[in-house]
């Protein structure tokens, strides 16, 4: 029998709510993976995600697989085993970062900073002194587990000063926050389709420096992993030494989600980036009057917030659970549990992408408000702080 | 700008004509990966997939990548470093599989034999008896670069004689031909969407024995991919020892390519298994006809011809490249071309799930035709040669 999904509203830490447009360019027929007409998509793609990266890059490139495959493909190509690399952890994903390292026989050396606070700067000076050796420097600039934003810029600096490479996990930031890639002088950076590109989840798109694809195309050591070497890849996608000429087959591309993703693109260049930015810190703003109308605080500190990913501290004597369960079956509204460290005491409220809007600020709002009543606490006008907001914004 | 694809007829060695209703499927809202719904897709798809796989192993599901990353989900979850496999190579993708095992530091014992014939058994006991340490004996059932099937039942008996794992690629079977993963006692099978499943290309369905999945669970070296480790992925899709319990998350499901999978595989089940086969022969039946009426020869033995690819040797003083460039501009219609050693002198014509049907088959050899006559041949009755066969069959 043919699956139905019921509708919801996806306001959790990804997948968003993805706009229509992007299902529909997806439901566009199928052609072939060497067909010239893809093979201009192609192209247009690497524009897009160039656009969305604020990137020269040649090697940019959606990776065929989910963002823990984005994740894969930096560190086992830019490592080769006994290579050294300091990872920055505050959340689930510096963590996932060491598994890469020790897997591929790196060296992880941690660098360790509680969950929900940023990455800090002093830490990965000394990390840096102590270890001068290392090759990489792996940071998560907006951690998902979290709701935190570090500061990228300076870590990619700390890491090009001492003749690092970077690697940035920037998964749940393109396209809700600055992402500027060439600017930071960031060397391998990769993200998820299904957060604020509010496209389906399933691609992580890439991008690589010259630089650290020149340490790719000069391995000594076979990349461990065939379905992710870039110098493979390269071969079909361009952005090799000899870019934009005869395209190899590799493996077969993921053609509809590429329509998918292709269209997600075209809708973030429409609006532009800087919009969209703002769009996110509104709907956050909006968000955050409501929260604290109902007396429900953000944990993060107000310098390291994502504006599209709010983790909200869950109130004493509150069952997180039973509200995330009202929430999805008399609203069809997800929003997102706490992971690890974090888990049974927090909420994690995505504003990402399509996702972010007041019609799901107001929604998400009146059933928090509801479901908060319905737990015994005597709250209301969340709504009107919120609207509060929009209106001195002029909308 | 959006893309809009032109309408193919893909008749290639895959992605095929994918069905309007797996589209559609995929069109559908988003939900969240842990989304009870969603579970409850994710339980219909592993019955789904033993049903076309023919199995019970609990282990059943499909990788969020192609079928080349299922490929290395088997290789490096059932090696670890040091084991040594026997690989049978008679096409592109044994030499793919070689290339798994020396990158996750297994040694490649290679039992080649020429592109366009089946493995020789002869000459793989041969290999068992040389080297009774290999751990795993390895083997494409149906070669997509040479349309040619092997005697994959022999294979794996062969290997569990011998007390080895058997790892099976059936990218092209799966669907199209038998593939029957209990009664063979296959260990590992692969298999990718795009093909005879008829589904958009991106996924690959993976089946484990339990006599594999305890080998993954006692591992004394951890799996060099993370995103790829069955290990976790039993913890999200169940198939563990504590199967069917908590989903854990590992990595964000491709959630709309899975609905288009699930619908892929309803409509296989609707129509039946043996009722696929034998319309995948028949069309086979009717495009031969056609072929040989206009001159043209099918390269593989007729018993190891799988009827979903066939490979079509070019006739002298034609223009392969040409012949499919007419195609594809007058007719929108992709046929494959050689690989490898074949490149230049094969056309792979696909009649795959879906696009395994009279309407492609009259189409195709129509097509053909009118491209030898454009090269100077003087040829005709393709269309009322496959007709006849049609006919015959009462249809």
């Amino acid at each position: 029998m043919s699956f139905y999904p019921p509708r919801r509203t996806l306001m959790g830490p990804g997948p968003s709510d993805v706009n229509p447009r992007i299902t529909n360019a997806m439901a566009r027929p199928t052609i072939g993976h060497l067909d010239p007409a893809f093979i201009e998509l192609m192209e247009q793609l690497k524009g897009l995600l160039q656009y969305a990266f604020q990137t020269d890059n040649a090697l940019t490139l959606p990776v065929s697989a989910p963002g823990s495959a984005g994740m894969e493909t930096c560190f086992v190509n830019l490592m080769q085993p006994g290579d050294k690399a300091i990872i920055c952890q505050n959340g689930v994903f510096g963590g996932r970062m060491k598994e890469n390292v020790t897997r591929l026989g790196g060296e992880a050396v941690m660098v360790e900073d509680e969950w929900g606070t940023a990455v800090d700067l002093d830490k990965v000076r000394q990390a840096i002194a102590e270890h001068p050796d290392a090759r990489v420097l792996a940071f998560v600039h907006a951690e998902t587990s979290t709701g935190v934003r570090s500061d990228a810029e300076a870590l990619c600096r700390l890491a090009s000063e001492a003749g690092m490479l970077s690697i940035m996990d920037t998964v749940t930031g393109l396209g809700g926050i600055e992402v500027a890639v060439d600017a930071w002088g960031a060397d391998a950076v990769y993200s998820g389709s299904q957060k604020c590109l509010s496209c389906t989840p399933g691609l992580s798109p890439v991008t690589i420096s010259e630089r650290a694809a020149e340490v790719i195309r000069s391995r000594t050591h076979p990349v461990q992993s065939w379905f992710l070497d870039l110098n493979l890849v390269m071969g079909y996608w361009g952005g090799g030494e000899s870019g934009g000429g005869k395209r190899a087959y590799h493996h077969t591309a993921p053609i509809n989600a590429l329509y998918g993703l292709h269209e997600a693109l075209t809708i973030l260049k429409e609006e532009g980036l800087e919009a969209s930015f703002a769009r996110h810190r509104l709907n956050h703003e909006a968000l955050k009057a409501g929260l604290e109308a109902i007396g429900l605080s953000l944990v993060v500190a107000e310098a390291d917030r994502l504006p599209q990913l709010n983790l909200v501290s869950v109130p004493e004597a509150v069952d997180e659970a039973a509200v995330r369960s009202m929430l999805l079956n008399d609203y069809n509204l997800e929003i997102g549990a706490g992971l690890g460290a974090l888990a049974g005491k927090v909420w994690r409220i995505g504003l990402m992408g399509y996702a972010s809007n007041p019609t799901n600020v107001r929604l998400c709002l009146g059933a928090l408000q509801h479901a908060l009543v319905a737990q015994g606490l005597n709250v209301n006008g969340a709504v009107r702080a919120a609207d509060a907001v929009y209106t001195a914004a002029g909308i």
